[in-house]
């Protein structure tokens, strides 16, 4: 871990910082070195292919000033292990790259560290190392994830066949919910139910069991985090296949159906949010095994479609068979 | 490779972003697939570990706004890359982040690119996936390195022995020359050698081809990216041992004593001053072998003092033998 300071009035050193807060993280892990070498090493798991996935979240674009810094920390974290989870990977560490703003206060960053601890714990990862520096701009945080995937049976996007069932884990839209009422964009009066929204764009809940279970089960699967309408496109397109989704089946959450009206455009408004971290995968129509599965790992699943021979495409279909827009997908409110 | 759009005046699309720009840099290697899965894949390497390293390059931080973009993207690659070459490790591929200010240009993005084919082939290594973010804030580019070394035999920094030498590869200072003369701290009349520190700031040269060589010959090493002087003092932390450096030994190039008068002063600031990516090692005093690979490698080192018993630490002495003050390691000028 190395660190990079910018002028020689901040308050906190920054060695002092990775001793104090990030070396415990690393314990777990011999080759992290306590974080005092350049690299971290880790040995290959026997009949195992290396995976890796890296992603950066940031202040106002992933997460809101306000935002408590353990929700950050843990969004951050499980936004990779999200992507593992839709491939049927297991992660064993991750590297952190925090670009820190000049006003930064310690206190953030312990609970920052109490958000990476207690998820470290949950999701059996540990910190490998990683990096500290000041930045003139947004916080920024990015992880890199590692880990390792049976040789040959990572689930990639490209294996959806026609007859495919389409199935979603979860419940779709209500990150995107929250967000809408963090910003004063919607109001609910219902404390709980505002809690819930608020609490599904903070913290998503990767679908890690679930996912190892969908290796050998699903053809095609998709970390849903840019709109599931977008994402089942990327399936889509490098499947070469037609998704139909019923507009009816997308699963919603009552608290989600409180705060929008699932109207035509409410629905093209779910399909297209951002933030579920849900699994949309696709998977010949033998459906007891994917809902022992779910069962199994406790994952709510809905089939919401199913793949057909065409043009590759997403189609959102009404209960009369109409089409339904969708906006752009990917489109983000802020 | 997944991208974040934050709105939609963006005046490029993402998505063509990654499939015109950043997925040719990903050919090279098939689990990176073609950048269209969640989630790259690599094959582990016999007899080797995995090794791994990610650092955050930042505008205004570690390059300058008017740098040309494709030397912003070799310091960002290269800068993991040092890091490889202190430890002896072979990099094969990189995970890329980005978070780009609304206000970015296609064409920079462009050379950036540009900079990056460059470098993968100077390199041999590979873009294995990334993410494209909008920014609020300051451009930051995120590299993470996957690379190997034969098992056990990473070069680590707590291996060094009372009665090593002390070395180092290359020139000390000149980056910081060449930044002191971009933020017009410094001037400089002959063009060849301001061209020559610029570009030393710009663009770092790890010394992988040395770095190999280094294993089974050096007992400790690191990669000069935070200044000689504290470099060199996380050696003596993490080895428990003291380090004796003779500042006249400490090579300082021809540009950089016509910028720089090479006082107590100026030999201080030299060695605590960033970004040099040089590699400093201890080795037992048996120099044949290391001035055989400097010499196989093309790489110039110089013996610039020895691992002695005592306080952990590092002192500089002058030739009298008088210590001569640094100031606080890591100093950064802006």
């Amino acid at each position: 871990m190395a660190t990079r300071p910018t002028d020689r009035s901040r308050p906190w050193g920054e060695f002092e910082l990775i001793d104090t807060l990030f070396a415990p993280l690393a314990r777990g892990l011999a080759g992290a070195f306590d974080l005092k070498d350049d690299v971290a090493t880790l040995s290959p798991k026997a009949g195992h292919e290396l995976v890796v996935k890296t992603d950066s979240t940031i202040e106002n674009v992933h997460f809101m000033p306000a935002d408590p810094p353990d929700t950050v920390a843990r969004k951050a974290l499980r936004r990779t292990l999200s992507d593992f989870a839709a491939k049927g990977a297991e992660p064993e560490a991750y590297l952190l790259a925090i670009a820190l703003p000049e006003t930064m206060e310690k206190s953030w960053l312990e609970g920052f560290v109490e958000g990476l601890s207690k998820d470290q714990q949950q999701f059996r990862v540990a910190l490998a190392g990683g990096e500290t520096n000041r930045t003139p701009g947004a916080l920024t945080i990015t992880v890199t994830t590692i880990g390792w995937v049976p040789e040959g049976q990572v689930v990639r996007r490209n294996g959806a066949k026609a007859g495919d069932d389409v199935w979603v884990t979860g419940t779709i839209g209500d990150a995107a919910g929250g967000l809408s009422l963090l910003i004063g964009e919607a109001v609910c009066a219902d404390e709980g139910m505002r809690e819930y929204l608020i609490g599904r764009f903070r913290v998503p809940e990767p679908r890690l069991e679930f996912g190892g279970l969908l290796r050998g089960l699903a053809h095609a699967a998709i970390d849903v985090s840019d709109g599931l309408f977008g994402d089942l496109g990327h399936i889509a397109e490098t499947s070469h296949v037609r998704i139909e989704i019923d507009s009816a089946s997308v699963p919603v959450s009552r608290a989600l159906r409180a705060l929008w009206k699932m109207t035509d455009e409410g629905i093209a408004r779910v399909v297209s949010a951002g933030d579920d971290y849900e699994i949309a995968f696709t998977a010949p129509p033998a459906a007891g095994s994917i809902k022992a599965a779910a069962a199994r790992s406790g994952s709510p699943i809905t089939r919401i479609g199913r793949i057909v021979e065409g043009v590759a495409g997403v189609v959102l279909r009404d209960a009369a068979g109409s089409e339904i827009t969708v906006p752009r997908k990917g489109y983000r409110h802020f």
